[in-house]
């Protein structure tokens, strides 16, 4: 079966984004204000074929531990959602 | 009132994706098998101080339109979440 997975990997808190510090430094001259704790990370989507979901799950996990992110300094937050197609002997 | 925001910025579909191609090559051979369409974008969030949910939610579709996102070859999702705290008077 394939699911469609989403990992959002971001800075993990106390470690500085200077990608969002300029993003916030630079949004009010272009004339928008309240915006604060700007933060960037990477949204990373793919398909994954695995027998089921847990074990989608922990693949993903391991692919995120061990090449995605930097786990020193960066969290992940991992989605699996229903399968994309069925590959497991049925035409449709 | 402030809100909780969260942006995706993805590459259209037909956009090539160098990066989101490379993670794809490299999988195999780091023993990760079945991974496809890999895309790869930008998760930006922030806190937005606006009076209702509306008036953030159209601040925020202008702030990615002008600043965030290139319209033209990017797709933006946004997810404008309840009220982080109250800022409107109330002490707690």
């Amino acid at each position: 079966m394939t699911f469609d997975v989403q990992v959002e990997v971001s800075l993990r808190p106390g470690i500085s984004d200077p990608e969002g510090a300029t993003i916030e430094r630079a949004l009010p001259a272009l004339g928008f204000d309240g915006v604060s704790d700007v933060r960037v990370g990477k949204s990373i989507r793919f398909s994954i074929d695995a027998d089921d979901r847990s074990t989608a799950e922990s693949s993903v996990q391991s692919i995120c531990e061990k090449f995605l992110s930097n786990p020193v300094i960066e969290d992940v937050s991992i989605v699996v959602s229903g399968q994309a197609e069925a590959s497991d002997g049925s035409d449709s």
